[in-house]
């Protein structure tokens, strides 16, 4: 079984990215499972039912989200029909949409899950203890992924050492920049502190560099915009083995168009 | 010229990583100069003068430092006398020591300068304005050298791109991870997100990983402790044109004796 | 039924005013329970038996805790044991302690929660849903008292509003400034958003204002002392109607011996 | 000389208890100079030209601004020419508008400086450093008034204790909630950690409750708005020596409709 986590889509040029890279990823992978996080799709901030349907249309096959989830209102239209999109599990409960979801992939249940950081994140419940909550419901997947969308490295390798060998993977995500530190944990558990950024290459973090150097040198108020020109995807490659669903890899992809 | 910079070294660890492969990096890249972030080089917290001489003995040059920078009071005695060791510039004006400094190496001007981020990074004045203040007096440097102590993505980059063409390179520093987006900017600054950690291999962020994990399952209050074992050093080596002062490379250094 | 609700005591200065004043308030205002913030009493960080036992014998009934409750190894070793000394309830259920304790005075049973802030406070589960959640158990009390130990004014009065009618008061702590705001909900929730602080007059919230003008004029670490010289109490008055259990009266109170 | 400091007007119901007290105030007490501040005069959010103008005629004098100055892309037009508002000093030297202001009232040369704070506030230059690069350039004024807009009590008191004798008060804003604590510190200096809210009195620092709880609740976006029905000015008053600028007296004032 082979996985791809696509790290987050911004805007138009993310999402050209991905049409312009992701079947050819799949060729050449051998894809079963495509996941993306998408918090930035539409515009950058949020996302919509018609980006959304765009995007499954290049072949992501499921969504997560981050602390953008509700930045469009448009998901609140569909969050609860759409089946392959989730929001981080560790929102509060009355909240739409849901945070974990069960597919089943070549007769694998794989178990997705999306969490949220507490750490310079806003205020969210503790996504370790809202990840062990659940586990008793999920444990009998054949795969276990997780989302974990934050910022401190620190809080994002400390759940994972906290998770290792309950969850197949623990990605993270949200700050835009793909480390270099892809590596499988002592009790199996693959590991990445940040898949990355689809979208434009001359931007900052997706969106146009001279907005966010206008922002830097007057911290005044600025409308910030989605990157144009060239592009990159930028994703997780997770290879398992079909036998005893251990994680026999974990690679960074990294393509771009220049 | 061929300059190193080495990630954050931590602790016992991070120390015993440079003397294992500094020499041989050295040799392999002709480094003519070699700067690391000391901030953790004492315990993980801090820099004391022994460290300090126990690291110029394995080959390091110049120093720069973070928010950790008063970690160890024993600074305090030595910072105003040591040539090589800065701290950040954007720090108050009446703090012991300084921002910056110009070293000659090979009959090259070398300005090295500290800054440290504002965003989610104590209370400090804008590193933007604080560079731009200061580099009329440094701007017939050679080589310019920003080693960029911050947390956020964004605000490194945005930092980057903004005196992009007035440093030689900017090198992020303080997440311990290494980022995967070693580049040329437009206007030839070299960038990286973050040169990544000098320390122990089974680590967060270079301390054991059993304190980390204990803090995130109960959030009480622990001892960290640094990491043992196999270590590794993360690094970003620069080649720079002799005939006309321009980056023509930057790449990412990993070694580890796993 | 008299209740007060004293403000965060801080360190030995703290302990003075409460041994200096309680008693004569204790008469003058009838009160039948007292409760009071311990999150400072020892040397300004935490709690210890020690102290505890200190403050039982000037007449305080019961502590509430907050953001310093652990500073003090010392309350590890009697949490467990104490009856009446509780910590915030949205710490990981894991912890030491309780987050709740019903105790009756006058054939009342009065429940006291404590939580604590999310805003600017450390990474803490929802405070107005782990009040939801305990609700069912402690509806059939006769009073409620909530601390609500947080920064944000605004996030203590959207608590205090969301649980108007539910709790009999919730008295803000934490930012050692008592307010001008002691009010009664439009439900009957009486509410203040912060009940001050104990300890010395000549201070800065406790602690002796050189030090905290030092910091402020060179960021530098400093050892913060407690305060000395004349001493202040500051804490809130309820008044509760004995038959049917409706808040009466809310009232700031502050007596300094200058 | 008796100058009135009013604490953040919020929208319409601030205006309009301006409009409704300050007449009465200016007679009951013999007003000579009053400022307000206006960061949130405009629909909660920022200042316009009109609603400027709209309290000036009310009787306003002058204006101090804080983290919500750019909300409205209004103020770019005005802040230039209008010589009775100014935002934070410590905001980028290069930002629209000033950060103090001297006017003349009764012979006397009143200096207004408005600066804001780092904790929980945004990225800003430190507010000392900019003050004691300013107070040279102010320091024959007869009268030196600081709007200090900072969320932070520690931050607030540890400021005016470190200028102690150079302001002749320092006002603190932001929290919109009014302490108990205005006082003459040793050295002078009159100090309050804040003047309060000016605005509706059932509501959450000035917006509707509902909103408020809502968030509370679900942490999902809300559209706030401003609060209605009856209205409260809460404002400090200050009195100063006419024959040699000491300041005699600070004291809270707090009305409302009810
Ligand atoms: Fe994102
Ligand atoms: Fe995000
Ligand atoms: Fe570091
Ligand atoms: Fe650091
Ligand atoms: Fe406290
Ligand atoms: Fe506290
Ligand atoms: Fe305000
Ligand atoms: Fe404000």
């Amino acid at each position: 079984m082979n996985i791809l986590f696509v790290g987050d889509i911004v805007g138009r040029a993310g999402r050209r990215a991905v049409r312009f890279f992701l079947e050819k990823l799949k060729k050449e992978h051998k894809l079963d499972f495509i996941i993306a996080n998408g918090e930035n799709s539409a515009g950058g901030f949020g996302m919509t039912k018609k980006v959304a349907e765009e995007l499954y249309g290049y072949g992501i096959d499921f969504f997560t989200m981050g602390n953008h989830t509700w930045d469009n209102r448009d998901i609140f239209k569909f969050i609860d029909q759409d089946p392959n999109l989730i929001r981080p599990l560790n929102f509060p409960d009355n909240n739409p949409g849901r945070g974990w979801q069960t597919v089943e992939i070549n007769n694998k249940k794989i178990t997705v899950v999306n969490l949220i950081g507490q750490v310079y994140m806003g205020n969210n419940d503790s996504p370790y203890h809202k990840f062990i909550e659940l586990y008793p419901k999920i444990k009998d997947s054949d795969i276990i992924l997780v989302d974990f969308h934050a910022e401190a490295t620190g809080e994002k390798m400390a759940f994972a050492r906290a998770v290792d060998g309950m969850a197949s993977a623990v990605i993270g995500t949200h700050t835009h920049v793909q480390t270099n530190d892809a590596q499988i944990f002592p009790e199996g558990t693959a590991y990445i502190t940040d898949a990355g950024l689809t979208g434009a290459v001359d931007s900052i973090l997706g969106m146009k560099p001279d907005k966010m150097v206008e922002k830097m040198k007057t911290s005044l108020p600025v409308s910030y915009e989605v990157g144009k020109g060239k592009v990159k995807i930028e994703a997780v490659l997770l290879k398992i083995d079909d036998q005893n669903n251990q994680m026999k890899q974990i690679m960074e992809i990294k393509k771009n168009n220049l």
